[in-house]
């Protein structure tokens, strides 16, 4: 009987041209399946907890995949450090109930988005957002709140209605805090919409410069449509911190 | 008249072939020497405080170069950053006294060596050592005392004793920190040798796995030969910090 396998990873958003299997170029989902492929000599598809975007990266991510081999779980961890590319680390392998799924399961999320508000930094530019000026965390704060609870964040995505008619969702919390020179947005939440941190990060970053006001954002909510938010902020700053469960 | 320009930059040796310009690949002083020939319209070459291997990052590096251009340095700023790829960056950029001479007037250099003991990260793993395991710091600056001071460092480093024959070298400190999970080795000193810094780094790292006893690095010393030591730490971990002048 298969097992089924539950896979906890992080990878560097840059070198991939996103999560999900695409006919062509390298993703962190088909580098996974061909690996898996060249163990069970046959296709084996992995579910992702979610996608994640070209230049994103993940600290956290999880995936399942049903095996009918009789690996030990010890030994998936050695194969998958072993022969995985190095810009893939599998931190964890646990055999889950058969009705575990990946992405049904998830309860919530965390992404954070980071910022370089000192000098440009070369060594972190893959996976930071190089700001490289200084911006004003209380202002960012207020406009953080205006976006936590449950809303309608049709005009903070850019999933079209005709695919998913229903954008309201939960924002637990969104906190923001200095690290070093670095500020770092971070979300939590059930159920995030394509591009939503990014966009809500690039609204929230301009308020903290001072080129957009908090009316502007309940302008923005007023509006309602794809048509009001016009900006996301770079994939590279953001990261998959987390993916809960029950 | 030429002007003689002092300029400081860091860059990201993951991404190239070294510091030093060769026939045929990316190098630090190749690609700003192809930025200074397009904007003076003739070769100009630049001058390294030294050479720093593949794979070496530089938080600071300096250079000197002549320009009979009459531009000034805020522009000199400009260009370099407008136009240098991302992996270089310029921090700053002063007029000197035509005397002046990035390698010769060297007083001292800080070198860092990064090394994460803690779980292996994907995001940092172009520029930080992953060992990932613990090492035992108190052996560790127990070994590491035995290089400080002007020591025949004839079997730490791989030059040559027919191109230099004085292999005689002063480190005035090495300090051995944690940061977070990460182990950090700092030299200060005049005058590295190639590849010094790399080998003395992978003795002082065995030491503190137990792989080693103070006494065999006391044995090498004595051997004083090239065939005394045959590891060192790996290309990632190490980055140039400061270049010091009077």
């Amino acid at each position: 009987m298969a097992v089924r396998w539950k896979v906890t990873i992080a990878y560097k958003g840059s070198h991939f041209l996103g999560w999900q299997r695409l006919p062509k170029g390298r993703t962190v989902q088909q580098e996974i399946e061909q690996l898996l492929k060249k163990i069970h000599r046959e296709q084996v598809l992995i579910t992702g907890s979610g996608r994640t975007d070209r230049g994103v990266s993940a600290e956290s991510q999880v995936f399942h995949f049903d095996s009918f081999l009789r690996i030990p779980k010890e030994q998936w961890l050695k194969i998958f450090r072993m022969m995985l590319p190095s810009d893939i680390y599998v931190k964890e392998v646990e055999e889950v109930d058969p009705t575990f799924h990946a992405r049904r399961n998830v309860t919530k999320k965390r992404y954070n988005y980071y910022i370089e508000c000192g000098e440009y930094n070369v060594l972190e530019s893959d996976y930071v957002y190089q700001l490289n000026r200084s911006v004003d965390l209380e202002r960012m704060r207020e406009a953080a709140k205006l976006f936590v609870g449950t809303k309608d964040f049709t005009a903070f995505n850019s999933t079209p209605l005709d695919i998913i008619e229903n954008q309201v969702r939960t924002l637990r919390e969104i906190t923001i805090t200095r690290q070093g020179s670095k500020v770092v947005l971070s979300f939590l939440g059930k159920g995030f919409l394509r591009h939503m941190v990014r966009m809500i990060v690039a609204v929230i970053l301009d308020v903290g410069l001072g080129r957009m006001e908090i009316s502007d954002i309940e302008a923005m909510f007023e509006q309602n449509d794809k048509e009001a938010c016009k900006f996301k902020a770079n994939a590279e700053g953001l990261r998959l911190m987390e993916v809960f469960y029950d």
